[in-house]
Formats: C-alpha cells, sequence, structure tokens
C-alpha cells in the first residue's frame, strides 16, 4: 500500500514559519537527497491554497539547472488537490467530498509512496483521520522564539515512533517517525 | 572555564510541558546516561522557583536505588539561586544583584561545568545576556498541540550550531548545539 508522507522543516522550539510568514533560515543542503525522496513517490496531495501557491509554480529562467530539475521532478508527479471549491485543472485531480475514502483508495492503488504537501489545515485533517503513514521532520538549528506552529489545533496528543534520523552539515537534522497505532 | 550547559525535555512540537503543566511525556532512559551528565557538572544554577520546588527535594523511601543516587549526585554540587529576594540558605548561595558579572566570575573558577536547571524566566535572561555555551535538548517522540514553549519571549532569533546529536532507544533524539557567536 502507498504510504502517505509529511515532510515538514522545522526550528528546534517547532515552528513551521515566522511570525510575518518568514522562511529564510530553511536550508537545502545537497546532502539531504530531496531528489531522492521526490524519486519514491508519485503522487502529491496538496490543499487548495497550496496548490494555488506552488501546484504549478515554474522557476524563472535563472534559477539553477538543479532547481529547474527539481520542479520538474515535482510536476511530474499525479497530483490531488483536497477543497471545499469543486474545481476542474488539467494537471490535477480536485477532491471535494470524503476526504477519507478518497485517500484509502488512492492508497490502495500500485505505485510509489504520496507526499502530503499541506498546508496546515489538511494536515490537520490528515492527522485527525489518522492518515499520515510517515512524519519526516526536519529540524533547523535555529529557535524563533515565536511564529505558525508545527501542529495546528490537535485534537489529542500524537505519539510517535522514531524509525530514522539523519544528520546533515548544516547541522539540520531529520527526524522521521511513525504514528503509534 | 567552566561551561554553563542548559538540559531540556522538548516534545517534537517544542513543548516543555502541556497546557496543564504535564510532564508525564517526559522519558528517562537507561541509556541517556544522565549520570555522565552529572559527573561533568560541579555547579548548578536555579531560578528562585525552581530552587524552591527541587533545589533539596529528597525522594522518598519507596524511591529506587537509582533515584536515590541521582538526587545525592545533584545535592553534591555547588548550588546558586537568582533570585530579587535577598535570602540565605545553607544549601546555596543566593544571587540578587548584577547576574551577568556573577555568572562571569562562577565561569572563571576552576572545575567542572555548570547546570542551568531553570525555570523559564531564568533561562530567558541567560538567553539574552549570551551566556549559556551548550544546549542539550532532547526531542521526545510525541507532539502535543499545545502547552509551555521550549523559549519564551527571545528577543531575537537564536542561530545555533549542532555538534552532537544522541539516538536512545525509547526514540528520544537528544540534539546538542553551541550558540552561533
Amino acid at each position: 500500500m502507498k504510504k502517505v508522507i509529511l515532510d515538514l522543516a522545522t526550528t528546534l522550539d517547532g515552528f513551521i514559519e515566522g511570525p510575518n510568514g518568514e522562511i529564510d533560515w530553511c536550508i537545502m543542503d545537497d546532502d539531504m537527497d530531496f531528489d531522492g525522496f521526490l524519486s519514491n513517490i508519485d503522487t502529491i496531495f496538496y490543499g487548495r491554497v497550496s496548490y494555488d501557491a506552488w501546484g504549478n509554480y515554474q522557476p524563472d529562467d535563472n534559477a539553477t539547472p538543479e532547481e529547474q530539475n527539481l520542479w520538474k521532478a515535482v510536476h511530474s508527479k499525479n497530483k490531488f488537490v483536497f477543497s471545499s471549491q469543486n474545481r476542474e485543472d488539467e494537471n490535477a485531480v480536485f477532491i471535494n467530498t470524503d476526504l477519507p475514502t478518497k485517500v484509502s483508495e488512492i492508497k490502495n492503488q500500485e505505485g510509489k509512496d504520496i507526499w502530503l504537501y499541506g498546508g496546515a489545515s489538511l494536515i490537520k485533517t490528515f492527522i485527525q483521520h489518522n492518515l499520515i503513514d510517515v512524519y519526516r521532520v526536519s529540524v533547523h538549528p535555529i529557535a524563533l522564539g515565536d511564529g505558525k506552529p508545527l501542529f495546528e489545533d490537535l485534537k489529542e496528543r500524537l505519539p510517535l515512533k522514531l524509525i530514522k534520523t539523519n544528520v546533515f552539515k548544516s547541522g539540520v537534522v531529520q527526524l522521521i517517525y511513525e504514528p503509534v497505532k
């Protein structure tokens, strides 16, 4: 069965953005092997706002070849957008009813894993329905003191089982967990 | 020079306590070698509230020998209490003026390192005066969604340099940083 993988960058004090949306502290190390991550997924789940911001993003001509290739890889995936809007788009399938059943159907298809891209509201819904199989959290070597929290409005505690850690040369530590079921 | 070491347990989402002060998620693994940590310090810094709660704590007779020994080790250290109160105590030296100078004097003494025990207000003051040399943060495999944040009222970002990581069998990951100076 395909796994739903959440991949997030957080500060040591648990913020995914600064108080004004800052993500300039976020490091993309070349030893992080994000390409490897992308090569193991064939599907991306977006919330509507995230999809509109990033779902069809094209880097400009000045972007590095690595960045161009990264976005090419992203845009080669099957995309699903979870939205209350009834929309159509040639690059994505929009889902606006019965999220848990639709997600189960997609997970049961053959193929590689699924990247749960976000945003926060979609992640919250996935946590509440216990639909995330892997949490990959990259803890960055900084504290901000304030900002947008890693998980918003958790209804209950989320106990996790540590599966793996990866330490990158920048000082980012990636913690990979499965939920305790 | 003696180093000031902050040692804290946090959840994955950056809380040191639950919304009602819960710390029942906090794991004390026997492979964490807290004894080793204690053997490398000879001094403890307390805030007044923390000192009154824990500075002279005695485990009851039912406590395990390990716990008895741990508290014996804690109470063998030189203790300093930073307080606005002008108090005396046979077990600790109270400091109520000019914290940065007094801390510098203590750091310049011969001996082992210093454990900055807390609480939150004292930690905040130490961060603001750039007096912490080592941050040891033990990330526990749980998210709470709400609670008491790791660092309160940071005036500015706190960039850190990762020195070491320790992974414990419980899934706790200890991240050890120095401040970027």
